[in-house]
């Protein structure tokens, strides 16, 4: 987005020492005094153990992109030696080995600080709340927390954990970030491995991540992402992955029907985010939300065709994971009895989801994302307690389509003035996470320039491929990475190519230049169609730097005029037009 | 493969009237008789309408790669307008829309024929056979075809279908496949949609192929992969895909226990594949096959976790789909009932698949592929009705173990000599399919051109690149695409580089080079890693096409000496060594 000053400072780093960062969480924990957000918690001598080994890591010169973070995990996820109660009385082993994405955190430089509290797999939809539904928020003790990953989401806000692993079905994850202001990420279904985590509805089920800042959320992403070998539902990286969505992008959000049902703070929040994203460039469209809400109702009737059809919580209101027994014992069942399952019916639902996936497409247009309320309103304990199920229901009116139409989501905190934090989302479709996250990083404000997908090309252009001259077209889905100078090196010829062209060769002045990363996909079609005299070569920039260039050979010049005052294209292209010696456009 | 002459004929075009080809078919069909290999079989004016339609969009000038062909369809699939039984008595519908794998396969010009004759859901497993089991082979009356995709493969190899469209989960494409001599594709578990097929045990399930050649079966193949925005667990081929196994790949072989069960015929076949890919250039490695078995044994015992675990017709002879009523009457249904599916023992089932897979990979090693038997043995038509489990679990010996290992796999007939041929199957790692096709296009003697991987950038190198030389190793898994030679337009001169390598720079010589393609990814590493003074320019090739080469800007060469006289680089250091004037490698 054009309101990323590049020159801004780098992201902050995460404090330097495990060990301070781990004694100060349970300072917080200590002083907040909250038992009821954990079902297990490690000791301090335990957890710095972990932290003494992240430090000297640290010290030996390994680059932690989590060191120095305090990690939660919900209790649906594995971590070796800790039980897994998944919420439902009955049900509790103590696993071996950890889920892949708590070994990828810990791998990466986060302490396990324990197990959080969710709602009871027995509670919500069958009209039985079990004492964890009432959680309150981390701001007002009369609000609820949300769920199901309630206890994740308030230790991140209370500054206890800085990350915390959730799950997300059908909003378990961003309806308790946007209820207690934290930032959660919902990758594209599949890109994180579930091995290790409690299944509810496998084909709209995702590993999530509470954090304290998107910039953090993100590097937690990008070490949670890639097939582990275990999960056989995990999905690549498309070559052709969008890593940018150009300088004005358009973004939906819903008519006036479909922000019906805000509450008041709801509705400013929601309003604030909107005029963010204006005035950083994008273009808001009104879309009707009438598909997206029967893609939700689908998953809430629990349509889906999975073995179970909603979130073990039941965050639905529909029927969700009923307690079963079997002869090991009670524990969380699942929905559906003989001839539940792919059956006769399996095919019909499947057709019915790709018709809504069809259908939300087409609503969406050409919008590269889509800006949503998280929840409609901020419910009050007693309510919660009271009637778990319609609350429920209510809370995933703008997220249970999400994962189910196979969008990618970021929740963010916004502030409305004096209003508290309230959450907004911006979904994106599948393999889109960059997106939603650039989008995202508007409303926070942060500089989120480590992109997600891992795969790509620099490329530094300095003629008719830059932004908004003519072949910038062909840069379409990369990603702005900087303004560049070349090292005094170089110098531009002027080319008799269509549309006129500078011809970069060796000399003695810098350049400027503008680079971008580009899809492996991308990086081959460009290549591919870069149309004589042009070449790929390596350019030596000012910072010793050496990424690829669009260059040309000297010999492919000719007689083409020299360029030598004119230290950009766009230096010459200013002259050129105030001096009418040539139509540019 | 070394074998492979580049410059041998191109592959053969299907025959150019779609019209005549389903006139023949027809012809077929009444003289073979033999309608217990049909479901449903379409009327000769209704299939005419297809192909009338066909040979009007190959007359309007559509580049078809399936015109001509003929496609029948197992009915475990959907085709609109035909009845899907899926092998069951109780269960039929007619839907409305066809599978996506028929959907392509009619977009790329097959016209479909019918739907054929599966082993019924309540066939074998139970020890209730249904008449359907009786289907003799193509070459045999008094032996099995197979299954559980008998028909398919019986009317493909009977030459009634030139294509047709199986389900493989444990074996029930490869298994006819090789029982008939026809060629079966199974790809990568997720490459294929699976939107409209009957489901079995979805971590396992695949669309497959039978075709009268591998080089159809893989134009085929090529058509159906991709996403269809329905079937939420379609896999993308990743970035890095491997296009090639390099000159002289690595091929695991069973050890001699591992081929204990084959009989005579079995055991000649094997033989002569192993003997013709070692002729190719492979190297042929026996390992241990427990591992494998063991995975085996997990599906059969139906401990995959999946709603079902075994293929409806119960390939397997384990427990597979058993009938079930509901409401709507008798249907096939799924295994299991309340506390079945994801649970407490989902976790630790897919950590047993996971550590299979682990050791599966570790006990393949650096081999890039696994030749195997497909069946031990032939089995009497007799004996198969007489003990349908026992056969079944026998037959998929050599099967059952390849898709949950997350394996691709290819099956092709080879004839030991005087006997019949006898399927062998190459399986190959996920995303490996192409490395799997061109080692049985060996077995078939095909020229297997068209890549399956669609991406792929194409680039002409001249030096320390080339085959055998210095930096080959930075072409890792591209693919060989051809020698080719410049137009009249170039001449190399010696860099002073280390290794040594030819600057390619304007002059008036041509310069033999070689074609070869990249992964999107390998392509980015590659130009990202060329050191100066190298570029990516386009050449000019005698055939006037313009792929992408490495080249030297001219002026970066100072005073190298002019290598004038060569037309090659090989040539350059075949002088060079005799001379003595260098050392090269």
């Amino acid at each position: 987005m054009t309101t990323l000053p590049p020159e801004a400072e780098p992201v902050p780093v995460p404090p330097p020492s495990a060990h301070h960062r781990v004694v100060a969480a349970f300072e917080r924990l200590a002083q907040v005094d909250r038992p009821e957000l954990w079902v297990s918690l490690r000791t301090l001598e335990e957890v710095l153990v972990d932290a003494k080994a992240v430090d000297e890591r640290v010290r030996a010169g390994e680059d932690l992109p989590l060191a120095g973070t305090v990690l939660a995990v919900k209790d649906l996820i594995d971590v070796a030696g800790l039980p897994t109660a998944a919420g439902g009385p009955g049900f509790s082993r103590v696993p071996v080995t950890s889920a892949t994405a708590v070994t990828r955190l810990t791998g990466a430089g986060a302490v396990v600080l324990g197990k959080t509290n969710l709602d009871g797999c027995g509670a919500g939809p069958v009209g039985t709340p079990s004492p964890s539904t009432a959680v309150a928020s981390a701001g007002d003790p009369q609000k609820s927390a949300g769920g199901s990953g309630s206890g994740a989401a308030v230790v991140v806000a209370l500054g206890i954990a800085d990350l915390a692993l959730g799950t997300d079905t059908a909003g378990s994850g961003r309806v308790p970030a946007a209820l207690n202001a934290v930032v959660a990420l919902v990758p594209t279904p599949g890109l994180v491995p579930k091995t290790g985590v409690f299944p509810a509805a496998p084909s709209a089920d995702c590993v999530s991540v509470f954090a304290r800042s998107l910039t953090l959320g993100q590097r937690a992403l990008a070490a949670l992402t890639g097939p582990d070998g275990l999960d056989t539902a995990v999905r690549s990286w498309p070559a052709d992955v969008r890593l940018g969505a150009g300088e004005r992008p358009r973004v939906a959000i819903p008519d006036s029907a479909g922000l019906a049902a805000l509450s008041g703070p709801a509705r400013r929040a929601f309003g604030v985010a909107v005029a963010s994203l204006t005035a950083a460039g994008a273009v808001v469209e009104a879309i009707d939300l009438s598909v997206f809400f029967e893609a939700g109702e689908l998953l809430r009737r629990g349509g889906l065709g999975d073995v179970a059809s909603a979130d073990p919580d039941g965050a639905l209101g529909g029927p969700g994971v009923v307690p079963s027994a079997d002869a090991d014992g009670a524990h969380c069942g699942t929905l559906g009895g003989p001839g539940a399952g792919p059956s006769a019916d399996a095919d019909s639902t499947h057709r019915e989801v790709a018709r809504l996936r069809a259908a939300a497409h087409a609503a969406l247009g050409d919008c590269a994302a889509l800006l949503l309320p998280t929840v409609p309103d901020h419910p009050d304990l007693t309510e919660a307690v009271a009637d778990p199920a319609g609350v429920s229901a209510r809370l995933g009116t703008y997220s249970a389509f999400v994962n189910v139409l196979d969008f990618a989501a970021v929740t963010v905190p916004v502030a409305p003035g004096d209003q508290r934090p309230f959450g907004v989302t911006i979904a994106a479709r599948a393999f889109d996470d960059q997106i939603a996250l650039d989008l995202a990083a508007v409303l926070t404000g942060e500089q989120a320039r480590e992109p997600y997908p891992p795969d790509g090309v620099d490329v530094v252009v300095f003629g008719a491929h830059l932004r908004g001259q003519p072949l910038h077209d062909h840069l379409r889905g990369a990603r702005f990475v900087a303004p560049v100078q070349t090292a005094e090196q170089y110098r531009m010829v002027l080319l008799d190519t269509d549309p006129p062209q500078p011809g970069v060769i060796p000399g003695r002045t810098t350049l400027d230049g503008e680079l971008w990363r580009l899809s492996p996909a991308l990086f081959g079609r460009f290549a591919a169609s870069l149309p004589a005299p042009f070449v790929l070569g390596h350019v030596t920039l000012d910072d010793d730097t050496t990424p690829l260039a669009v260059l040309c050979p000297p010999t492919a010049t000719g007689s083409a005029p020299n360029l030598d005052r004119y230290d950009s294209w766009r230096g010459y292209l200013r002259f050129a037009s105030t001096a009418g010696l040539r139509s540019v456009s």
